[in-house]
C-alpha cells in the first residue's frame, strides 16, 4: 500500500515537471526510423556502395593515426580547406555541421530561434519543421503545387505578408524528388528580405546547384551533406554563405561538434572522389531504368525524379510495404491522408537490389 | 570606379542582412581556441593517454567493420546498452549528445530556449552561458563564494524569485577546479521547481557523484562525458535522467547525432574500461603531486583540486603564460578582471609532462 502510495505521488511531481517542458516539445513526436531487419534496404536515401579497397585502407590508416584522447580541431581546417578547393568557395564562407541536420539547427537558432518564423513548402524534409518547432520558430507551411514544384503566387503572398526570417527550399525535394523550377527558386531569393537556404542534399543526382549564386545573392546560402553519396555514417553536412553570414553562424556552433574519426575519414574520401562520381552516375542511370519499369506497372504513379530515389503512389502502400518486407525488402511508406497518400519512397540501390525490389512489386501487384 | 561603387553597395545590403540575426548572437563571440604548437599540450584538459596497442587494434577491426555508407544506429543502443549494464541506470533515462555540448544545448531547448531562464553560478564552464544566449534563454548568474563555492543564500533567494527553468551545477566545477559542497547541491535539488543539472565532466578525478541521487529526486540530470578520460576526439556526452523526462529531451535530438565511427569505438573503449580506470589513478596521484609542488612555489597561490586540472593564481599571469610557450609548454590563461585575474589553469598530463610544466614554472619564477 505504502508502495503504491508512493508511486501514486511520484507520477503527480512527474507530469507537474513535465509541465516545464516548453509546450511547442511536448506536443512534437520524437523523429523515429522503424527497425526491420532485411537484405534489401532502400529506405534511407543512402548510397548502396562500399569504399573501394584501395580508399578503405587510405582510411584505416588515417583513422589509426588519430589521437583520440585530443580533442578535434575545433576549425576542422584539413577538411573545409578541401572542400574550399575542390569548390571555389572561400573558406571562410564554409561550415561545417554533424548533418545537415545541426547546420539546420544552427541557422534557426542564428536567425529566428524563440520569435520568427520560417517558411517552408510542404511536403518537405520533415526536419525543418520539427527542427523550427524544437526552437521555438513559427513554421509557415506552403503547400508544393500539383507538379510538387513551389506554388509561386501563394508563396511570394507569404513572403509578402510574414518577411519569413528563413526559408528552406530543398531541391529536389525530399520525399518528392524533383527539383523546383529554377525560376522560381531564382525569384525566390530575389524577393526574400530574409535568408534562403537551398537544401542541395540531393543536388548530386540533379546537376541543379545555386552555389554560384552565391556571389551575386548575400541572403543566398546552399547545404549540402555527404550522406547521400557514399558517407551517411560520417555525418557530415557543409553550408555555404557569405563571410559576414557564417561568422554570425559559426557563433552558435559547439566548438568541437566534427569529431576527430570524421575529420580523418572525410580529409581521405573528398581527396578521392572519382569513385564517388562514378557511383553518382550509377544511380542516375539506375533511376532512370528503375522509374521506367514502374511508371509501366499497372496500379503504379511515379513521379519524375531528380535524386536518388523515386516518389511512386499505389491503390494501398500499407499492403504493398508489408509485402515487401516478407519478401526482403524495405522501402519507406509514407501513407497519411493528404498529399501523400498511398504514397512511397524507394532508394536506388545496386541493379541487384533495384530488380529485386522491382519483381517483388510486379509479384505483390500482380492480379 | 564602378566596382568600388559595387562593393560599397554590397557591403551597406550585408550590414541589413546581418542585422537579421538575433541580438543576443551579434553580441557574442564564437568560442575560440587560439592555435600553438608545442611539445607539451597541458591546455585542454584531455588525457595525455593513448589506447593500449590490444584496445586499440579491436578498435581498429571494430572500425574497419563500420559501413559508413549507412546512417548510424539513430538509437546508439549498443553503446547505450553497455552503458546502462555498466551504471545500473535505466536504458530509457539515457540520451547520448555529441559531446556534453549537444546535450546543454538540447537540455535548453526542451526547458526554456527562447523565452524562460538558467541559473549558473560564475565562473563557471562557459559553453552553459554561450549557449543559454545562442538559444535565447535568459542567463542568471551568481558569483561562488571565496572558497569557489556555491554562495547559498543568495543563490537561493534567486531560485525563490527567479524560478529558473534550469540550473547548471559543474562539480568538480571548470576552471575553479573544486567540487560543490555535497549539501548545497543536495539543498538546491530539493528546492528547485525547475531542473538541476549537474555536469559531472570531471568527477571521476573526484568520487563524488549525484547519480544515485536521480532515483529520489526526479528533477535532478546528471551529464557525464568521454572527453576527459581518454576520449575527447569521439565527443560523447551521456546525459542521465528520470525517463519521462529523457523522452521529452529526445524530442529535440538529431536523429542520428552520434555517428557510425563513435559509436563503434565506444563500444569497444567502454567495455574496455580497466585501463581507463588506471590511467584516472595515475592522474589523481600526480595532481595531488603537481599541486604540493606548485603550492610550494614562492608567488603561486594554488586552488585546491578535484579534478584532472588545477586553477592556480601569479603575479603576472600573461608573462608565464608566454614563458611557458617559449619552453614548449602550453597551459591555459583566464586572465581577464575579476575573479580569474591572473589565474591559469594546468592540466595535469603525464609524470614527464607535469615535471616539464613544474620546472619551466620555477625556472620562470625565480628571483
Amino acid at each position: 500500500m505504502a508502495e503504491r502510495n508512493d508511486n501514486k505521488t511520484e507520477s503527480a511531481e512527474s507530469s507537474l515537471l513535465v509541465s516545464r517542458v516548453k509546450e511547442g516539445i511536448r506536443k512534437l513526436s520524437a523523429y523515429s526510423v522503424p527497425h526491420y531487419h532485411v537484405e534489401v534496404k532502400l529506405d534511407g536515401n543512402e548510397s548502396p556502395f562500399h569504399l573501394p579497397s584501395d580508399v578503405a585502407s587510405q582510411v584505416e590508416k588515417a583513422l589509426s593515426a588519430v589521437d583520440v584522447n585530443r580533442y578535434p580541431d575545433p576549425e576542422a581546417l584539413a577538411v573545409r580547406d578541401i572542400i574550399s578547393r575542390t569548390s571555389h568557395f572561400p573558406l571562410d564562407g564554409i561550415l561545417l555541421g554533424n548533418g545537415s541536420d545541426e547546420l539546420i539547427g544552427m541557422l534557426i537558432a542564428t536567425f529566428c530561434g524563440g520569435s520568427g518564423s520560417i517558411l517552408i513548402p510542404v511536403p518537405t524534409f520533415s526536419m525543418f519543421g520539427i527542427t523550427g518547432t524544437a526552437l521555438g520558430a513559427r513554421v509557415l507551411e506552403s503547400p508544393l503545387d500539383g507538379a510538387f514544384d513551389i506554388d509561386f503566387n501563394p508563396f511570394l503572398d507569404i513572403i509578402e505578408r510574414e518577411d519569413p526570417d528563413l526559408i528552406f527550399l530543398a531541391s529536389p525535394n525530399n520525399p518528392t524528388g524533383n527539383v523546383y523550377s529554377e525560376e522560381k527558386i531564382g525569384s525566390v531569393i530575389s524577393r526574400s528580405r530574409g535568408i534562403v537556404v537551398v537544401d542541395e542534399a540531393y543536388s548530386d543526382f540533379s546537376g541543379q546547384t545555386f552555389l554560384p549564386d552565391v556571389k551575386e545573392h548575400e541572403n543566398l546560402i546552399i547545404l549540402r551533406t555527404l550522406s547521400k553519396v557514399g558517407f551517411a555514417g560520417l555525418r557530415l553536412g557543409i553550408l555555404y554563405g557569405r563571410e559576414e553570414l557564417a561568422r554570425e553562424i559559426n557563433k552558435v556552433r559547439y566548438p568541437y561538434n566534427i569529431n576527430s574519426l570524421t575529420q580523418a575519414t572525410a580529409g581521405v574520401v573528398l581527396e578521392n572522389h572519382e569513385f564517388v562520381n562514378e557511383n553518382i552516375q550509377l544511380i542516375v542511370r539506375e533511376r532512370d531504368r528503375v522509374y521506367k519499369a514502374l511508371t509501366g506497372m499497372e496500379g503504379v504513379e511515379t513521379y519524375p525524379s531528380d535524386a536518388n530515389f523515386i516518389l511512386f503512389k499505389v491503390g494501398d502502400a500499407d499492403a504493398l510495404f508489408g509485402g515487401l518486407i516478407d519478401r526482403g525488402v524495405l522501402i519507406r511508406n509514407f501513407n497519411r491522408p493528404g498529399r501523400l497518400e498511398n504514397c512511397m519512397r524507394v532508394t536506388i540501390g545496386t541493379p541487384d537490389e533495384n530488380d529485386r525490389f522491382l519483381s517483388a512489386v510486379s509479384e505483390i501487384l500482380a492480379p
